[in-house]
C-alpha cells in the first residue's frame, strides 16, 4: 500500500525539486566528463581532480513547526536519503512571543526525530522598518542566509503554499504598482537561486493532512489568526469572502496569475533594459522623441529603471511618480521639475528628459 | 457659486472626453486646412468642399436610470451644448423584470426633461449564451450599436466607474487566464472607439451624490444587489470584506491595476505579433528552437495566436491549454498530439509545431 495522497504529494514536490538541485549540482562537472575523447576505453581515463564528483550536497528546510514547514521536512527526510542529499534544517526563533525560544528547541527536537542533521535553531531580532511582518521576514530570510552559508547548504526549502501565494498576489493588488507586484513568490529565489519553494502549487490543506496522518505535531502560530495582521486578515476574512463570490477556484486563479505576471514582468523588464540603451543621445541622455516612440508600458519601465539608477530608492517609487515622469513626455506643457523620492528631480529640458540627484 | 463638487467631478470628466472627441472629429478636416500654404492671406483661400466644417457631432449616452448613468446623462446635458456637441441618450429595455418596458419610458422621460435629444428606448430580447450577465450585456451593445448606427452618433458614453473597473478586474483575476483578464474596460473601445467610459476614474459615490444634489431621481436596479449574480456578490461581500482586510485604497489599486495591465498586455501582444514572423520556416511551420529561445510569456502568446489561427476559439481557449502546448517546446518528452477547443490539434514534428484543424 502506498502512502496517503497527500504524502505522496508533499513528497513528490520536494522530489521534483531535489532533482532539480541534483542537475544544478552536477552540471559543470558533468560536463567536463563528456568532453572527454569517447574513443578512449572508461580505464584509460585517469581520475583527475576536474572528474572527482562534489560531495553530495546539503539541503535545508526553514521549519517553523507550522503544518506547510513541518510537512516539508517530513518530505525532505523521506526524498534527501535516495538521493544521496544530506537533509537538514533551520529553525528561526523571532524572540517575538514569550515562550518563543522553547518552541524553538521544541521544532529543533523534531527536526532531529525525522533524521534531518545538522539542525540549528537561530535567535533574532526583529527591527521595525516596513512594518512588522517585513521586519520579520528581513530577520528570517538574513537568519537563513546566514546558517546556509555556515553550513555550505545548496538549496533552503521554504514551506510557502498556493494558499500563501495567493494571498501574496492580493497584497500585491493592493498596491496596486502593477505586474510585478501581483507575480507573487518565485519557486527559486534568493542568491544563486537559494530559496526553494516546492510546496507553491500545493494547497495549505495538502500539507495539513500530511502532518496529521503522519502523526507530525504541528504548531498553530497564533500571529497567523491575529486580526492585527494584513495576511492574517486576507487569510481569514478577505480571501473567504472572496471564495464566496467568485467561486473556490479563486486561490488557483491567483496563483496562477502570479505566475503568468512574472514571466510577463520579466519580458518587459529586458524589453526596457534593451530600449534604454536606443533611447540614449550621444551623451548618455534620454531623448523624449524616442521614448514617445515606445509603447507605454516599456517607456513607464525606462523611465523607472532611470529614476532609480539616479538614486531613487525603488521601493519608494510608486506608480503616480512614474506617470508624472512621463507626463513630461506625453503631456509635454512646459511643466517643471518633478520631485521623486531620494531627493531625485526630473525634468526635461531641450528635447531631452534629465533624471538627477539634488 | 459653482455647482457641489460632486457635480463638478462628473462635469470635468465629461468635459474631457468630449474634448477628445471633439480634437479626433476636426482632425482630419483640420490637417487638410493647415496643409494649404501659410504665405496667402487668409481671404484668398477659398472655402472649398475639404474645408466646410462636418455638422456638429452627437453623443448619445446609455442610460439605465441608475445613479451612474443619471449623472452622466446630466453632465453630458450641461457641457455638450456649451461645445456645440448634440447630446442624446438611449435606454435599453432588457425584458428581463416585469414592467421593464414602463420603467424604460420612464428613463426616456427624464432624458428628455435633461434636454437630450433625441432619445430613443430600444426592447431587447436576452438570450442564454455565457449566462446570465453575459447575455445581458451581448443584447445591450448590439442594441446601443444599432441606435449609434441609427442615428449616426460620435460616441455612446458609459457610465462605468472607478468601482465597477475594480469589480471587472476582479472577475478577471478569478479566470486566472493573465495580465489581459485584469485589464478592466477600457475608456475607449469598440468599434471606431464609439464607446467612451468618462467615470472610469470616478467612484460610484461621486455619482450617487451628484444625482442627490442636482435633484434626479434614480432607480436601483434590483439586480445589482441579488446575490444571484456573480457581480453583486462581489459587490456587497467580495470588495468590501478584500477592503477590511486590506484598507480603503483596494478598488483604486485595482483600477490602476487595470490601466497598468492593459498597457503591458499591449505591449507584449505586439511583440508577440512581431516575433511570429520570425519563428516560421519557409513553409510557414512554427519552428521549435526558435519558439524554445523567445521569453515565456511572448512564447505563450505566439502559441496563443497560432491556435487561434487554427481555428480554436478565443473564448474556449484556456491558459492550461496553452502551457500543454508549451510543453511540446519545454518539456518535449515525446508527447501525442494535444486536443484544444473547435477541433484544433497541436502536435510537435520534426522540430516543428504542428497546429491545425481536425
Amino acid at each position: 500500500m502506498g502512502p496517503h495522497p497527500a504524502v505522496a504529494a508533499i513528497r513528490l514536490a520536494v522530489r521534483r525539486v531535489l532533482h532539480d538541485l541534483l542537475t544544478e549540482h552536477h552540471r559543470a562537472p558533468a560536463a567536463v566528463a563528456h568532453a572527454l575523447p569517447r574513443e578512449l576505453p572508461p580505464s584509460s581515463r585517469l581520475p583527475s581532480s576536474r572528474e572527482v564528483p562534489p560531495p553530495p550536497p546539503l539541503v535545508l528546510v526553514a521549519c517553523s513547526g507550522g503544518a506547510d514547514s513541518m510537512a516539508l521536512a517530513s518530505a525532505l527526510a523521506f526524498e534527501a536519503p535516495k538521493l544521496g542529499i544530506t537533509a537538514g534544517g533551520v529553525t528561526v526563533d523571532h524572540g517575538l512571543q514569550p515562550g518563543s525560544d522553547l518552541r524553538a528547541a521544541e521544532v529543533v527536537q523534531r527536526l532531529r526525530e525525522l533524521g534531518l542533521d545538522p539542525v540549528d535553531s537561530v535567535a533574532v531580532t526583529v527591527g521595525r522598518n516596513g512594518g512588522p511582518e517585513a521586519a520579520a521576514r528581513d530577520a528570517r530570510y538574513a537568519a537563513l542566509d546566514t546558517a546556509a552559508e555556515r553550513h555550505g547548504a545548496a538549496a533552503v526549502l521554504l514551506g510557502h503554499t498556493r494558499d500563501d501565494q495567493a494571498e501574496t498576489v492580493l497584497l500585491g493588488l493592493a498596491r496596486g504598482s502593477g505586474i510585478r507586484s501581483l507575480s507573487g513568490m518565485a519557486a527559486v529565489s534568493g542568491a544563486g537561486g537559494r530559496y526553494r519553494r516546492p510546496f507553491l502549487g500545493l494547497d495549505r490543506q495538502t500539507a495539513r493532512k500530511a502532518c496529521m496522518v503522519q502523526s507530525l505535531p504541528v504548531w498553530d502560530d497564533p500571529h497567523n489568526a491575529d486580526p492585527a495582521y494584513t495576511r492574517s486578515r486576507l487569510r481569514h476574512e478577505g480571501l473567504p469572502a472572496l471564495e464566496k463570490a467568485l467561486g473556490k477556484g479563486v486561490v488557483e486563479a491567483l496563483a496562477r496569475t502570479a505566475q503568468l505576471s512574472r514571466d510577463d514582468a520579466d519580458a518587459l523588464d529586458s524589453w526596457a533594459s534593451q530600449a534604454e540603451a536606443g533611447v540614449r543621445d550621444a551623451a548618455g541622455l534620454l531623448e523624449c522623441a524616442k521614448l514617445y516612440a515606445l509603447p507605454p508600458a516599456v517607456r513607464r519601465r525606462v523611465l523607472r529603471r532611470a529614476a532609480i539608477e539616479a538614486g531613487a530608492p525603488a521601493g519608494s517609487l510608486f506608480a503616480r511618480h512614474i506617470e508624472e515622469i512621463d507626463r513630461l513626455i506625453t503631456g509635454w506643457r512646459g511643466q517643471g521639475a518633478i520631485n521623486l523620492p531620494g531627493k531625485v528631480v526630473a525634468r526635461r529640458q531641450g528635447g531631452r528628459l534629465v533624471i538627477r540627484q539634488g
